[in-house]
């Protein structure tokens, strides 16, 4: 089949081996896939990923031992645990020390005609919901985790640092579930483009300060720094930014003023299906374009380049 | 008056001016005070203090406005807050932006015969609390303010970094309040003395991993890193050091793990108050040394050196 390799610059190949199918998995055929950051990261040698990356994606169950998922349109949780471990069995597969990590970590991804992951992980997807949002469901849930993790108010001033795709995602969930977010970046283009989505938006430089919440969805290590200048004692950072790269930190401003740092990875589908097939947000506008897998080199480029936020990968 | 001055370095003088009482303040006749980690970081220069450090006391109030307070024993909340912003308003006057700080921030502390601080920050000492438990109302505040901010449970794994003054500090706390924490260090001959006391200790680098949560009392800014290795996913890190030096840190994991940072300060004084003087903990054998205000040189050369705990002064 075809498939993207990373080693680690992204090369098409036409002749990889395809998936075939264990118990309790199925074979998924690709309809569209996500270009994230992570995936960038990976094909710039971060977490030393060899194989097809590409973890968000909507596809076709096309062979399976289950009847409920024959033929279904999917997406999948990326996260394939062992469901034996202590973690596991508290509901935390997500976190589960054995667990493979489709595109990311000893499973092959999305960025392929066809991916094998484990029944448990595969979930219809609505007719309502197309395959162009049906891509953004995994990077969705990745926001709606921030809800599982800490408890945002909805009078509490909220900054978003970061106007790119994760940013983006963030502050137009934020808008609909009723909070009171402030998108900072640093490209007047795109923070144009999202100010006419009805998000608030403010050039970074010139952004206030004493948040009460600050997210960090800068992609960059030192987006932490900037998150810490921003929030109020007491406050909270909630860090989504996976970057290779260390930051020098000095963490003693954050003893001193009392601050929260949450990491914040992978979320639970079903809050982000169900807020796409109600309508509730509607992410469209980010798609900035959708490339074939045989272009996936320009595609990626295109990803990386402002001010793109969302590229699709059609196998 | 006697008063120990930064320079940075510790000098005591002997004609230093005494504070005179203001409206609202009242002025304290020092007993006894406590050295602490972050006045040997002063003494290194940390926050470019100048002044008088000391910030744990016991004392007399010997002049004041207030008939409630007259010629009381008392401790002393360190910060002292406009009592007008935001912050002061929710009762976080600990953060107040325009606070002083008792010998670390504006306010000359108290390792000198006198000192000033608003009658509000003062509360009188139970007889059962003599002076040498007394100064270590303070730093166990700053403990018990653990509770106050973050959702320990009984049946966690709680790991402590740090077998000096603040780590054993924890450890005793925890125990007595019913929880199951190990503290870890590096120095055998101490991690003795306080296996003494009853608390589980281990050398830290024989520890187990996968804590519920992992406090850093290391007062090294490399301890988060290390606390990081140690904590599970979706685990808690509780920073209570506030090194001077910025370390070099990959948070890239804590956001794949899910874990949450929470920096920890000041406490207030009641819960520490009420374990002492119901004897519900005993940390009596943590004051290693008790030395006159004219050695403080040789004191805080003592707080310095393993395996002592505690070195205090009295004026």
């Amino acid at each position: 089949m075809r498939a993207l390799l990373l080693d680690p610059r992204p090369v098409v190949h036409h002749d990889y081996r395809e998936p075939a199918r264990v118990p309790g998995e199925s074979i998924v055929r690709v309809r569209m896939a996500g270009i994230c950051g992570t995936d960038l990261e990976l094909a710039r040698g971060y977490m030393s990923f060899r194989g097809v990356p590409g973890h968000e994606f909507v596809g076709e169950v096309v062979d399976t031992e289950s009847a409920a998922l024959d033929g279904q349109r999917v997406v999948g949780e990326i996260n394939a645990a062992c469901g034996r471990c202590a973690l596991c069995s508290e509901g935390l597969g997500r976190h589960c020390p054995n667990r493979t990590v489709l595109g990311i970590a000893g499973r092959d991804g999305a960025f392929a005609e066809f991916l094998r992951l484990p029944d448990e992980n595969l979930i219809p997807l609505p007719d309502s919901v197309d395959d162009e949002l049906g891509v953004l469901v995994e990077p969705l849930a990745a926001i709606y985790e921030i809800f599982e993790q800490t408890s945002l108010r909805r009078d509490h001033r909220i900054g978003v640092l970061g106007d790119g795709r994760l940013g983006a995602l963030a502050a137009i969930v934020l808008r609909a579930e009723g909070y009171a977010a402030t998108l900072a970046g640093h490209h007047r283009e795109k923070l144009d483009h999202l100010a006419t989505l009805g998000l608030q938006v403010e050039l970074e430089d010139k952004l206030g300060s004493d948040f009460d919440t600050v997210i960090d969805c800068t992609g960059h290590s030192d987006g932490l720094n900037r998150a810490l200048e921003l929030v109020r004692p007491r406050g909270t950072v909630i860090l989504k930014s996976t970057a290779k790269a260390g930051a020098a930190l000095n963490l003693a401003q954050a003893v001193i003023d009392e601050i929260t740092i949450v990491g914040s990875r992978c979320g639970r589908f079903a809050p982000a299906i169900d807020a796409l097939a109600s309508a509730r947000i509607d992410p469209r506008p980010l798609v900035s374009a959708v490339f074939p897998l045989d272009e996936a080199s320009a595609a990626f480029a295109a990803a990386a380049r402002s001010p793109n936020f969302k590229v699709l990968l059609k196998p």
